[in-house]
């Protein structure tokens, strides 16, 4: 076997991210992007860091954050994270937490742990199609996840038996999900514990946008709940996954898990295998900054971030054609359109880049099986208001014409 | 089947590092510590990262050091490596490089991308232990890596079928490596390029020491002599894992792999799926130190490692008694101990922290077998010329009485 058949074998396990792909298209100063789904630059808490890093560099502490750290990460941080964590009705100690290089390493890690070829994880139809990049280097088969239909524990198990494997896991965001914007309720939450508790499988909440909401009542997270149930994290089969990436900085790559410290004992041996542990002076840094203005900051980026959202559903309202419906997000970043059957994503983003200038992401990526070819995802993080009401007009039109097959 | 029963099948192929516990030892002011194998944070270029840090966060550059960025790396710090390279005899251009989260990161990709459960990873006996751990995530066999030996490559290969595998790597680290300090000679290069061609497998030379040689002449990377061999980089089979750990700061983790784009193609699908990126204002702070001060830096360190070196030697000369033996390195932060057969580094390694106060790393840790137990690792790297002084003259004296039978 050659080096080329080695990595054509391990080429059809990848799949390349039309997303990343995508941001290229921010550069063009033309085209009016709504692909991204990244975080307003603008609105980077950069003075705060710019102190942070100073202070981390002094002569007394320098030592600390340029030298290698534990894999677990810096006690302080996972001593704030830990008070930050019980605020969410979810109580834990240190030991619960991992600090991970952003959610998306999380991901990977419960992919490498959890994962063997021809196990099943259960998946929104449509998912953040990173935690499917992620998974997808494990081999599994996917199956849709349906929170409160009556599709039983017993059905998803047979099926994944018939694919050699077992439902190792569920994979969702409850919150303000990407790509969808929607949100799971307080029963659906309930429902899908006891679906997960039928099927021994783990629950991953991926919680990356759950605090950018905007408007509703908060829901407990799924570990809440679980906790809740059980009196204590030890005794969870869900794993929280969070992220800064939304709400500080994603440059920094700083995430975290929170878990029964059997979960959390391996995947700190996974991640010591794997890359030792993260930044040491980012997570001192992100810690300082958090410590300093975590909600505050946060209530600030809500306020920016609820009027574009408002901007785009008044745009959609105004402007879309009859035969588009789209979600209503109480939060993130997030709205997701779904056109007539028959129009596709994919042709409408080509003639869109040359017609009309809007960018958005195809909403075919975002499904394990390749359906949903008349979706599409448009992110409202980036834009102004008038570049929203301009863009949704444009799509408007863009929409309008291709449903009269002009 | 339970979570706990997936944990457990996991955890089997998971090993906790022996050195990173270790590591918490020198937190203890009355132990003399010759274990850590780290940089001297003394020796931290801390003012120009503080410039640095400070520069990538003025308002016009912070969006950049804070956001989101390509999978790839900091393009200014891949030309700024692609020239490094060349100085090493490594042409190369900037698609040749992907920026990693240390060299660590590069181990486990690269264990991702070749190994699959019964493959067979040619490694030292010893070699470095987070080797190792990286790659037993992926279960391949381990078979001893001999240069220079009459051991041809149609035996390695029978070897590797009888596991039901094929060789798929052989790793190494060929200047001054963790944990003997040895260096393999350009013959040897030589020899290990042709058995690599025999059995049509990838070389990984990780170069985390390169930097810090201390006398002698360099040796040419493996990676360069290939080259001269085959005209490009793109027709190599051989893939070099770099690194800033040991010369910059490895509490930023930062490294590189330089490669054909064939492989690197797949390094940053893999990377997209596992971290998205390594931190973005971390690559511009690496990249603006090393810009300014990476050649006098290095030479600087070189000075002090260097005489902590000759202090070992000296030392290990004046106090170690009749049937201890060990490695002269010209570079790197270790020497490797034999010990008589008999004795073992860990009982040792447990009566020194009792008595003269001393720690090691005991050398069974290093081998793919767990042999090896009548050696250990000592570094010279974070220890003043007096303390290391007093170390070996401590040692010995342990080593004596065990010898003796005391």
């Amino acid at each position: 076997m050659t080096l080329e058949q080695i990595f054509a074998t391990r080429a059809a396990r990848l799949k390349a991210s039309e997303i990343r792909e995508l941001l290229k298209l921010l550069d063009q100063p033309d085209i009016l992007s709504f692909a991204g789904g990244i975080p307003d630059p603008s609105l980077f808490p950069a003075e705060a860091f710019a102190q942070a890093f100073a202070e981390a560099l002094t002569p007394s502490r320098q030592a600390q954050a340029l030298q290698y750290s534990i894999s677990e990460g810096y006690l302080p941080l996972r001593r704030w994270l830990a008070a930050h964590m019980g605020t969410l009705g979810v109580p834990c100690g240190t030991d619960n937490i991992l600090i991970t290089s952003g959610s998306q390493q999380a991901l990977d890690y419960l992919g490498k742990l959890f994962l063997s070829p021809g196990d099943t994880a259960l998946v929104g139809w449509p998912t953040y199609l990173g935690a499917l990049a992620a998974f997808n280097a494990y081999e599994p088969e996917y199956d849709r996840l349906r929170i409160g239909s009556n599709r039983s524990a017993a059905d998803y198990m047979a099926q994944a038996e018939v694919a050699g494997g077992r439902v190792k896991m569920a994979y969702l965001s409850a919150d303000f999900a990407n790509p969808t914007g929607e949100t799971v309720d307080r029963a659906g939450r309930e429902q899908l514990l006891d679906q997960a508790e039928a099927m021994d499988c783990a629950v991953i909440e991926d919680a990356a946008y759950q605090a950018l909401r905007y408007d509703g009542d908060p829901v407990p997270p799924i570990l809440a709940l679980e906790i809740a149930r059980k009196g204590s994290v030890e005794a969870c089969r869900t794993i929280y996954c969070g992220s800064f990436s939304k709400t500080l900085s994603p440059g920094l790559r700083v995430g975290w898990v929170v878990a029964s410290q059997a979960v959390i004992r391996q995947l700190v041996l996974m991640k010591q295998a794997a890359d030792l542990h993260s930044s040491s002076i980012n997570q001192i840094a992100i810690h300082s900054v958090a410590e300093r203005l975590f909600d505050s900051h946060v209530a600030s980026l809500r306020a920016v971030y609820q009027r574009r959202r408002d901007a785009m559903l008044d745009g959609l309202a105004r402007h879309m054609p009859d035969g588009v419906t789209w979600t209503r997000p109480e939060g993130g970043m997030f709205v997701w359109l779904t056109l007539p059957t028959g129009l596709d994503g994919a042709d409408l983003l080509a003639r869109s880049l040359e017609t009309v200038k809007v960018a958005f992401v195809p909403g075919r990526a975002f499904f394990a099986d390749g359906s949903g070819a008349n979706s599409l995802r448009l992110s409202f993080s980036c834009a102004s208001e008038s570049m929203i009401e301009d863009g949704m007009k444009r799509l408007g039109a863009l929409l309008r014409d291709a449903q009269a097959g002009r």
